[in-house]
């Protein structure tokens, strides 16, 4: 069972980015962070801006910040949305063709249950529950802290 | 989220011979019967063997048959062994360089926790819940009765 790499990196960006919120964040920033491709990260970006969880301040000293608090970024939702397009299996696939026995399998019913555990325990948590060891992620991340700040 | 097609072949599989646990199936039979590769299936019959969830009959009249009731196959076990090498995102490698938080990052708690509880639900099935359609499943797949059976 395996997430897609774009939901990966979606929630790696909201992570860096709720690691140190009174800081924006480049693309090419994050990418070297996690040493990842920027033209992945920006598309990663535009999703999550789309969904309105980040957003992008252009000009100097602009880049991207979270748009909502990380207390309601629930990672469920994140995983959900990013998730939306990667069918569990090909039975979930509105397709006819997808299976033979795809109208009648018992399966299908026992596969969306278990999907429905797996988002229901990720609907637990927040991004503020994922950042709660901010020191230890900046220092990881190697996030400069603002001077004027410290 | 999304299963293997090597997952989603092997259920399939086991789904054909609990359909009629009183005949033998082969190879080529079930990859036409769901339209699937037959190569594709020899390696998810041969991983079924192994596990010993089926038997290959060799010679006149041989064939893929269960080699346990369809009540005692647990469907989570079929899937977590057949997703054993698939795992759900980067922080679930052994790889220390997967990724530059791995080793402090929360996520992977709270996906470690989604997937055990989408295992729970699939622990909850057995084969045999999946195949009480017997009759409707049979005429989907076009399961030929042993003539002389009835």
């Amino acid at each position: 069972m395996k997430l897609t790499s774009f939901t990966d990196y979606s929630l790696r960006v909201l992570i860096y980015l709720g690691t140190d919120t009174s800081r924006r964040a480049t693309i090419s920033e994050v990418a070297a962070a996690f040493d990842v491709s920027e033209n992945h990260l920006m598309k990663v970006a535009h999703f999550l801006g789309q969904q309105g969880w980040l957003t992008n301040v252009r000009g100097k000293g602009g880049g991207m910040e979270l748009a909502l608090a990380p207390k309601d970024i629930v990672v469920g939702k994140v995983v959900r949305i990013a998730e939306a397009g990667d069918l569990p299996a090909a039975c979930f696939s509105s397709e006819p063709d997808s299976c033979p026995i795809a109208r009648i399998c018992r399966l299908r019913g026992a596969l969306n249950d278990a999907v429905n555990a797996f988002y229901a325990v990720l609907d637990g948590y927040t991004l503020e529950d994922l950042v709660q060891n901010r020191a230890m992620l900046g220092k990881a991340l190697q996030i400069q802290p603002l001077t004027f700040l410290r």
